[in-house]
C-alpha cells in the first residue's frame, strides 16, 4: 500500500477566497436538443421553467448556506460539484409532476454543468444580477417576437430571424403590437423577469433599513461555530420563494436586507 | 447594460494541463445517513453497488472520452460538473430499478460531489488505481469482518471496533474461518477488488502487445479534429462492461492496451 | 517549428480577481545566513532597514500602481516577480551607499523570494496591515530583550531563551528597565513600530474626511483607460515617504484617504 | 493581535504538480528602452549576451535542483521568485564587469518578470526546447540581414522592414551574401543557436546509453531525503557550462543522460 500512497501528492488545493460572493452557475448541456426531444413549447415552456425553480428551491432548502446562490464554503470544487449534483437529482426526481405524460427517455436524460465566479463586494454581486435581468429582458423580448412572427405570422424561421438583425427593443414592441395585437408589457413576469429565489423573511421599510452595507464584510470567520449553527438553523425554518420582480433598483436589496447582510430577519406571520 | 458587462471579467479561467491523465473522483453525499434512511445491506449492498455501476456504464456511454475515467477537455469545472451531474441523473432515474420496493422519498435524495486530480503519466495513474484497489481490499476486509462479528457473532459495534484495532489481514483472515467458518477468499469478486469499468475490445496477447508506452506521451493536441472524431465514434460503438479483477500486475493492461494508448481496438466477434 | 509549436498550449493563465486588495509579501532568502555573514548589528541593524526602506522606495518609484504595496495588474506572476525583481536590483545597487565598508562577496549575494495575497475589502486589508504591526511589536520587544540579556547581560543564547519562554510583554519591559535600565518605550519607532511607505500628500482633517469607504469598492475596470493614465502621472509626481508610526489606529488612514481610494490628494506646499 | 489573525485565511496555496517539468521564463522588463539607454550593439551585444549568461551561470550554482531549468520544487511562486531573484542579484552586480565604461544609472536598472510553465513529460520538454531554439535562428537570422541592411547598407528601418516583409530563410541568407559578402553560416554559434546551460559530466556514447527514458518518469517522491542531498551535493561540484550547440537532434540529450534521468554521471578528468 505504502509504495502507492505518494499519488495523494497530486491532489491539488482549490481554497476559496473568504468573504467574497460565489455565484454558482447551473447550465443544461445540450438542452436545445433535449427540448425538442421532448417538445418544449416555444419560446417559453412554463412547466419547464416551473421545474428548473422548483428543483433550484430543493437546492436551496438542502444547503441552509445558500441565499441567491449566496454560499460559504472552504473548499471550491465540492460546493459547486454538490450544487450541480443536487439540482441534478431534483430536476430528474420532479420531472414526472411537471411534464406527467412526457416520461424521462435514457439516453435523453437532462444533465448540468456548472461554474463558479467570486465578486468580492455586494456591490459588484447588485451588478452581475442587473446584468443577468437586463439579459433576460433582451433575450425574451427577442424570442417572444420571433416565435410569435413563426408560429403566428407564418414566417420561416430564417425569414424573421433577418428582419429582426439589427432591430431595437422598440421595433420588436412594435412588431408585436402592430402584427399581433400583442402587448409585450403584458407577458408574464416570470418571461420578462426572470426567477430570483430566495428565503423569506418580513420585509423592512426601507427608510428604515440600515444604510449601511459595511455589515456584510464583516469578516464571516470571525463567527464562532456555535454561532454559525444558530444561523442555520434559522434559515431552515424560513420559507424559500420564487420571485418574477425587478432586482436591479434598491427597492428590493433595502427591502430584504437579510440578503446581503446573511442575517436572518422575522419569519413573517402566517396568514 | 452596458455598464453591467464589467462582471465578466471576474470569471477566472481554469484550463487544463494538457496530456496528462485525469482522475474524476466521485463521492455520495452523507452516503452513511442515506445507506440508513434506505436500509442498504451490511457490509455491502449488491444493488446499490450495481447501481452505481449502471449510473456509470452510462456516464461512460455518454461521454466516449472517458476511460477508466480518463478524459481530455479544455476545461476542468465543466468536465468535473458534467461527469457528476451526468452521474446524478441516471442514478436517481434507474434507482427504481435496484430498489423497486424502496421508492426515493425527497428530501433523501443521493447526490455526488466530485473533484478532479492531474496525473502526468500512465505510471503513476496506474500506481493510483492500485492504491484505490488495495485500498478496496483492505476495506473490505475489516467491513466483512467488523459486520460478521456485529451481525453473526451478536457483538456491539463498539466491542467488535475495539477487538478489530490493531490487527492485521491475518489476523481478520483467522477471525472470520475460526469463528464463522467463513473463507474470504470465497467473497464475491466485485466487494474483493472492486468494479472497473472499460470499453471492451478483442483481448490481445501480453507477448505481442507493444511494450512501448511511449505512444501514450504523443501530444494528443497533434491529431487533427476529423481524426478525434472518428476515434470518438470508434470509442461508441464498443460495449461498456464492468468488471471485478485485478488491476494492479501488468496483465491486465498489457491485454487491454487501448485503455492507455486511447486507441480503440478491435470490435470483438460477437458469439 | 509549426511542429512544436503545440508546447503553447501549456501555458497556464493566472488572472488576478478584479477589484481587490493585493498585497505582495517580499522576503529576504537565508537573510539569517547572510546577516552573520555581513557581520548585522543585532538585534536591529538600521544600515540594513534603511537599505531595505531605500530599495522599497525605488519600487514604490518605479511602479506608481503600488501603494502600501497596493496594485492594480491583470497578472499575477508577473505581477510579483516583477516587484521581487525591481526590489533585488534596487537592494543589490544601493548596498554600497548603506555598506560603504562591506562590499558584496558573491556567492553570498542577498536574493528575495514573494507572494502575494488577495484580500476583498479595504476593512481586511487594514486588519492585515494591523497583524503585521503587532506582529512587529512582539518580535522587536522580544530580540530587544533576548540580545540585551546576551549582549549586555553576558548571557549564553540557550540561557537568555529558556529565561524568556513564557514571559509576556509586561515581564520583559521589566526585565530591561530593572536589570538594564532600559525604557524601551525609549527604543527608536523604526524597530518598534515598522516601516510604513507611502506617497505623501497634504494630511486631511480627519473630521472632514469622508467617511464612507465606499469609494475604494467601486470598480476600478470602470475608469477609462485615460483616466487611469492622469491617476498615474499625479502618483509618479508625489514623494514616496518612510514612515514609523501607528497603522492600526483610524486616524492613519482618516487623515491620508488617498491609501485606500486611490485617488492623488494635493501635493503638499514645498517649505 | 488574535483578532486579526483571520487574515492568513486569505493566503492562497499553489502547490506545484510533482513529477513534471517546470520551465522558468525570465524576461527583462523594458529591455528596448533599457538597451537603448546602455547603448547595446545591434543586432547581438555580445557582452550583453554573456552577462546575461553569467548571471544565469550564478543562478545554477546557487540553485543546485536546476539543470536547463528543470527543478523540483513545492511551492509555485516561491520557486518563480526565488529564481527572478537569484537572476537579478547577479545580473546587478556582475554588470560592471561585462559593461566597466558604462555604469548603471537608476532609476535606468534592469529588472525581470518571470513565469513558469509546467510539461508532463521529456519528449514535450524537448519539443518546448526545439521551439525555442528554432526561434532563436528565425529572429537571429532577421535581426542579422535586418541590421547589416541598416548600418552597412545604409537603409532606412522602414525600408529594411519592408523589403523583409514575406521573405524566407533563403532570400535573408541570399541578401547578406550577394549584397555584403556575408555566409551566415559562419556567424558566430552563440547568435545562431542561442545558449544552453547544464551541468558537465562526462559524454557517453550515444550507443551506450540507456535507450529507455522511462527513469525520468521514476516518482521523485519516491527517494529519500537523504538520496536527494547526496544528489544536491553532487551537482555542486559539477562545472556549469554555457553551450551554443544543437538541442533539437537526440544526439545532445543521448550524450548527456543526465539532464533528463536528474542523476548526476561521472565528473570528467581535469586536464
Amino acid at each position: 500500500m505504502r509504495r502507492f500512497e505518494y499519488v495523494k501528492d497530486f491532489e491539488q488545493p482549490d481554497v476559496l477566497l473568504p468573504n467574497t460572493w460565489i455565484v454558482v452557475r447551473i447550465d443544461g448541456r445540450g438542452f436545445h436538443k433535449l427540448s425538442d426531444h421532448y417538445a418544449f413549447v416555444k419560446p417559453n415552456d412554463r412547466r419547464a421553467l416551473d421545474l428548473m425553480n422548483a428543483a433550484a428551491v430543493e437546492v436551496m432548502k438542502d444547503l441552509p448556506d445558500l441565499c441567491i446562490a449566496y454560499g460559504v464554503s472552504d473548499e471550491y470544487r465540492k460546493l459547486v460539484t454538490t450544487i450541480v449534483s443536487t439540482f441534478t437529482a431534483y430536476y430528474i426526481h420532479l420531472w414526472s409532476i411537471y411534464f406527467p405524460s412526457t416520461p424521462l427517455q435514457p439516453p435523453n436524460l437532462p444533465s448540468f454543468d456548472g461554474r463558479a465566479v467570486i465578486y468580492p463586494s455586494s456591490r459588484i454581486l447588485r451588478d452581475y444580477m442587473s446584468w443577468r435581468q437586463v439579459d433576460c429582458h433582451i433575450n425574451n423580448l427577442y424570442n417572444t417576437t420571433f416565435w410569435t412572427m413563426v408560429l403566428q405570422g407564418g414566417m420561416s424561421n430564417t425569414d424573421a430571424e433577418q428582419e429582426l438583425k439589427g432591430t431595437v427593443s422598440a421595433d420588436k414592441n412594435e412588431i408585436l403590437f402592430k402584427r399581433f395585437g400583442i402587448n409585450y408589457n403584458n407577458e408574464e413576469e416570470i418571461y420578462k423577469k426572470g426567477s430570483v429565489l430566495y428565503r423569506q423573511y418580513e420585509l423592512q421599510d426601507p427608510k428604515e433599513a440600515p444604510a449601511s452595507q459595511e455589515e456584510d464584510s464583516l469578516p464571516e470567520a470571525k463567527q464562532s461555530r456555535s454561532q454559525q449553527d444558530k444561523l442555520k438553523k434559522l434559515r431552515r425554518k424560513a420559507q424559500v420563494v420564487v420571485d418574477h420582480i425587478d432586482i436591479i433598483k434598491d427597492d428590493f436589496w433595502e427591502r430584504r436586507p437579510w440578503i446581503l447582510s446573511g442575517k436572518p430577519g422575522k419569519l413573517p406571520v402566517q396568514g
